[in-house]
């Protein structure tokens, strides 16, 4: 294979990126981002060998406990539990919340073979069961498998005795939640359920 | 910046991929593809170093000239203008064309600034008038740009006497080049005007 080929190869990996736009890609690249293929490259590799989990929420961190876990002064007594870390920025920003998080990294799919296993639930059950977490907040998004997901993730809390709620259906049906304006979002945070 | 936010902000620069995608993309491969991460920079760096443009055609190569432009027992009388190297593959597969090729690497764009001078036209011509050329064949894609491209370039080859001839119509009309199959194709070429 050429470098031209195996370059094509390589951005098909990328989710959502075929043979026809890797093409386009590359070709956009050599023509006329020269430099951005560098700083690419220099991000991909730091971010393999910089970007782990963190210990406790599970989001992607460059440290064993992300800022958030770090920060004894939120409320120990309210975990969220989130799909990604766009959308826990999303509750950040809303200010309306000061607990700690649990950060799927997924939803459970279960035409994909993803189930509660996948998304990491038996670590979220361990982390819920460390000593304070009085609720744990479904906020996963409102679509088809968010809700499963929360439905699989709240009856296995509540099998345990521990308090699931989920965000109030303020938040609109079928939408993402890293979409939602942040006052719908604070709102549905005040009506959770 | 953390190292997952200049990932994040690296893919932004690829064509197509807004902050939503590329965030998708850093999860997908942090979460699943390490090992994709690190084929993906490896390649970047590589084409970076390796892949420029070859003197003649203009198309990218790791060598001086292209494998095409270094076969001296081509037809020397026959150039063929593309956009793509993509383009140029197809043609190949054909199995119908044994002369030259001349890769834009782009096409007119008059909305986006892209004119006759952003895509070679100079080089285009000065490659015309190489000894030995005979015929320009214009196989520009049949969509709005494609034909601006090729009228723009045909215009500017006949006034320096340069027969230049357009592939025929058998290509269904606003396809792209490189979706188009091989027969149909072989039937414009033989049929060009
Ligand atoms: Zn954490
Ligand atoms: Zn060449």
């Amino acid at each position: 294979m050429t470098a031209l080929e195996q370059l094509i190869e390589a951005l098909k990996r990328l989710p959502g990126v075929g043979q026809k736009s890797a093409q386009r890609m590359a070709y956009h690249l050599l023509q006329h981002e020269r430099q951005a293929m560098g700083q690419l490259a220099a991000a991909l590799t730091a971010a393999g060998e910089q970007i782990g989990h963190c210990q406790r929420c599970h989001t992607f961190s460059e440290t064993a406990l992300c800022a958030i876990c770090a920060d004894a002064a939120r409320d120990a007594r309210l975990l969220c539990v989130v799909e990604t870390p766009a959308d826990q920025a999303v509750l950040e920003r809303t200010g309306s919340y000061r607990g700690y998080y649990f950060v799927l990294l997924g939803r459970v799919s279960p035409l994909d073979g993803v189930g509660a296993r996948e998304i990491g639930a038996a670590q979220l059950l361990q982390r819920a069961a460390d000593g304070g977490v009085e609720e744990v907040i479904l906020a996963t998004s409102f679509t088809a498998e968010g809700e499963a997901t929360a439905h699989v993730l709240g009856d296995a809390l509540r099998a345990r005795g521990i308090k699931a709620t989920r965000l109030a259906r303020g938040v609109p049906v079928g939408s993402e939640l890293e979409y939602v304006d942040l006052g719908t979002i604070a709102h549905a945070l005040s009506d959770r359920r």
